[in-house]
């Protein structure tokens, strides 16, 4: 078994490098090879290989997906925030690099399985409530649209037998590791990361702001499960809702507050940031995984959970 | 007030010419000039201009777009059949060829009206019927998913405000005069049109088959108010279904007897097409056009409007 996970600098990448060399088998097969590819060069992993890939270049592209690749894992894009800034760099990456990766798939003709990471800014418009497996896809943002389109792409490729694809549309993944990105979402982990390592960190919407949350932990098993599902269990549409859960930001602060003591939810200044409302409102948060559940496919069982994997996974030491 | 007829060469497009033209005006401005643009010389309506025009070339479509061009019609397309059969084509001409048309009025920065084709070939799958404007766009064909994939990319650059676009999914349009066409509903119309021209027509799918028309004149009527709305009424999805009618092969074939009398139904050959079959069957007919209803498009009355439709418009003389 061949892995390479495209985006592998990431956060979830990193992650997901790790726990499947941990369990050293994806679908009952050993992991022989891993490979993390990335813009630039990914941290390493033990275990894994690491190497450069610019999916909005085809030769690169081509470099990194050879015909002894089993399982692409496509985590890569520009996030929301910084697709609505730059239109040509969100079509560049999150449209043609999917689309380059697709082709190469093509081009080889071994049909390998592809994991591809849609997102839950793919929901938004008049649509009613609740969203679910049935809901028109109207996205708000040009990261939406492009995502939606990677889903119409992984259809069509797999339908034709070109990939073996499947993809799932991320809640926002919380309490994320690191820093800030550019993601629109960004601060839906630093009000819990920066508290827990005694920085101060800024909430841009209030404190009865709904939105739909998994943690990295159970993001990163979704995905290998994602990988094991037979095709022939995917049906008419292989993309769907990853499992998450609904919380309003005070469920959040008060989660913190049960882990981890008073002290920390000082550290959170509430500061109005329209831009970022105006990206954010757009989202949707009523929203239902009946199909992935149904496929074993998990959400974390409370917000406590997010924040204690935080804790026992990533919290920097002091 | 500049007309820009994409596709101009087709049936639809020629028939819109010749309406447009008619009329006179468009939202209440007179038409100063309206050109037919096909990758082909278009046939000449009087009173419009021709050019030729390769959507899927961004210079041939920067010659055809101009800073004057007020309003678009994007009807070119590769059809159903084709765009399953030609991989590269279906992507090249219905994905990349809308992308270069976006792309040009973006670079221009006119934001010029555009309307767009799509088709009921974006629903299919396991969503439940009936289906409607917040039904998921599951297409189980390439071309399905490029009218989908171009349904997002209208709305995106719409909400950038680099066009001003709306989409409509056609129904099958019947009777349509002519030949037949590569698209696999193309005996939708010739077992109606050539019994009535004295020839015979094979139908490959059973009498009870149900699938959703309009005619080609009230697709045209449809197409001109589609420009005509304001673009403050479309709401945050500028792409909807046109209205069409649920009718089973049977109710064709009874029209075209309660029209025609007796002789012309028994040119109609009943041989099963599995190619063909396998397409059509993947369609829906249980759709409802409830926000362009609102907008004010309408359908048909009956089937027997269609064919005499067929009769006035069309039938070449004996």
């Amino acid at each position: 078994m061949n892995i390479l996970i495209i985006g592998g600098g990431g956060v979830v990448g990193q992650k997901l490098a790790k726990k499947l060399l941990e369990r050293g088998q994806l679908d009952g097969k050993p992991i022989d090879k891993l490979t993390l590819a990335d813009i630039s060069d990914p941290a390493p992993v033990e275990g894994a290989e690491t190497t450069t890939c610019d999916i909005s270049d085809a030769a690169s592209v081509a470099k990194a997906i050879t015909p002894e690749t089993d399982v692409i894992y496509l985590l890569a894009a520009i996030v929301s925030a910084h697709a609505e800034e730059d239109f040509d760099a969100g079509y560049r990456i999150n449209l043609m690099g999917t689309w380059n990766v697709l082709e190469r798939a093509r081009e080889l003709g071994t049909c390998p399985k592809l994991v591809f990471t849609s997102s839950i800014a793919v929901f938004g418009g008049e649509a009613p409530d609740p969203l679910g497996d049935w809901s028109v896809l109207n996205p708000q943002g040009s990261y939406g649209t492009q995502k939606a389109m990677g889903e119409l792409l992984i259809n069509d490729f797999s339908r034709k037998g070109f990939v073996d694809g499947r993809g799932f549309r991320l809640p926002t993944i919380t309490v994320r590791p690191g820093k800030p990105n550019r993601a629109a979402s960004s601060f839906m982990s630093s009000i819990i990361r920066e508290p827990l390592n005694g920085q101060e960190a800024i909430c841009p919407v209030g404190e009865d702001f709904l939105h739909y949350y998994l943690s990295p932990r159970k993001c990163v098993e979704n995905l290998i499960k994602g990988a094991e599902i037979p095709a022939e269990d995917l049906g008419q549409n292989r993309c769907m809702l990853m499992p998450g859960r609904t919380w309003a930001i005070k469920d959040l602060v008060a989660a913190l507050e049960n882990v981890a003591g008073p002290e920390p939810v000082k550290l959170i200044k509430w500061e109005s940031q329209p831009d970022i409302e105006a990206i954010v409102k757009g989202w949707r948060w009523d929203m239902h995984a009946d199909k992935a559940l149904k496929l074993g496919l998990e959400a974390d069982a409370s917000f406590e959970d997010n924040v204690r994997a935080y804790l026992e996974d990533d919290k920097p030491a002091a």
